[in-house]
């Protein structure tokens, strides 16, 4: 398959998704494209101050290069030299109302090449989310809908990402999950190009599909400051996660990448307080003790 | 010198910040004693709320092992196996009003023993100062402070030690000072342990007096809403900084150190905008025109 097909499916993705969240906020993105110095570039498109999306940004990105450098490519050094082109979407949404929950989603392509012999390939990405109060219906909808959309692929394909997942999205340094999670995968090809691609592209299309019933569920809670509080509060954790523990975000800052496209995923805002503890009883309290621990939300 | 004489300065220095700070804001520091699992321990200092310091964190930390890890040591393999230990104080203070500025101080000692050979020894810290708005005499005041101090130990510390701020205090993926600098070192043992120890004080004991008349001078200055906002935003670079490129915390966070503990430096809050840039010929826009370069700020 060519570069131009895939573009054109993640390009279309990128489209998709800013028509069903214009609509849903009533706001408009704004639109900025970008080149990178040495080769390829991008779309960043992303809303601030909306009526339900505080800070939402969808990322297309498109780089390659001549040349794989060794550090992006220590766990195949077979691969350091080749000519490389990396392509994929990546979003995140951080709505205002704390009853609505923060989602990423990414899907991505690598390719090396080098004359004479087969293209080395893989795709990753998922998606996961992270309230700020938990509901056990929006954990198992959005589980679900991952799951419906792997299974085509493999029994195994749901409960591996699903786990990954949950390792992956983790701040070791809060013994804590960034959130309630969903499915996340990366360096596969094992179901060759095309399934690969075409499981890559079911989890790209199932995204507004896992995300929009939770919006419409949630986006008209009546919600004070102290939600809002809690939620700034534990944005910060998000922030932690993304550049202590992100290795897409740290890769992309310490080797020249476009800073205000990677920090899209930022929040609008973040606060710390010290050694802070909800309530107990409190359903702050419950979102740690009953979402932010790896839990199963599919039944088997 | 026994390490009860370097622990007893570091104490005292922790108690004389915190009894000045806590005349300048009128509010008490909280009071948290820490150990740690595999050695040692600290006393973590904290005032959030404060009529004056929105947040402001001093730490002291005495820390040790009976085997120096390799990755502890990587610039100095022939520690690795060693006994260690490692002492000091950190301070950040992060004021409400956007007019006085953000402060970070650190003095540390290390120590790796093993029997039959000489320790080896040194001593790192220094001071640097963060505006949300720039003023020339301040930073003034700031540096030739730190000149002041150094001053004793040889004409060549304070601009060494001034060149080493600028370049540790500087987020590569925005091109970018932390802000106005200070002084930085690390590593230090060349004057010997009793003259390194002594250099390490002057910086420590140097602090208030380079920081207290900045922070009469600007305390009542008045500000509005858009102030905050370009503070909050400023304070975004801070948490980049911190958790991107900061060696200590980024080595405290992935090695299982006391995160409270660690992450006081943390802002109370920070908001990120995407692209933001301020109206030209605006107090902000100076901020990065006119300060947030490397610049001299002592006269020869």
């Amino acid at each position: 398959m060519d570069t131009a097909a895939i573009k054109s499916y993640f390009l279309d993705l990128q489209a998709r998704i800013i028509a069903a969240a214009e609509a849903a906020d009533g706001g408009s993105f704004r639109h900025d494209e970008w080149q990178r110095p040495a080769g390829g570039g991008g779309i960043s498109r992303l809303l601030e101050g909306g009526a339900l999306f505080e800070r939402a940004g969808v990322g297309f990105s498109h780089v390659m290069g001549d040349k794989l450098p060794p550090s992006a490519s220590a766990h195949r050094p077979e691969l350091a030299g080749r000519a490389w082109e990396a392509m994929g979407v990546s979003l995140v949404f951080h709505p205002r109302n704390p009853y609505v929950p923060t989602v990423h989603m990414n899907v991505r392509m690598f390719r090396a090449h080098q004359d004479g012999e087969a293209d080395v390939f893989w795709f990753g990405g998922g998606m996961d989310l992270t309230p700020y109060y938990g509901f056990a219906e929006d954990a198992r909808h959005f589980h679900q809908t991952c799951a419906d959309a792997l299974a085509p692929f493999g029994d195994d394909k749901y409960p591996r990402f699903k786990q990954w997942c949950d390792a992956y999205f983790f701040l070791k340094h809060r013994n804590e999950p960034r959130g309630i999670g969903g499915v996340f995968f990366d360096d596969f090809s094992e179901l060759g190009f095309e399934q690969s691609f075409a499981m890559t592209r079911a989890v790209g299309d199932a995204f507004l599909g896992a995300y929009l019933p939770i919006l419409a569920r949630r986006r008209d809670m009546s919600f004070g400051q102290n939600e809002r509080d809690w939620q700034a509060y534990r944005r910060g954790r998000y922030v932690e996660f993304n550049l202590v523990w992100d290795r897409g975000t740290l890769f992309g800052l310490q080797s020249g990448g476009r800073t205000e496209s990677i920090l899209m995923s930022m929040p609008p805002q973040a606060n710390w307080r010290y050694d802070y503890q909800p309530q107990a009883g409190s359903p702050e309290a419950a979102l740690l003790s009953d979402f932010l621990a790896a839990r199963d939300w599919v039944s088997a």
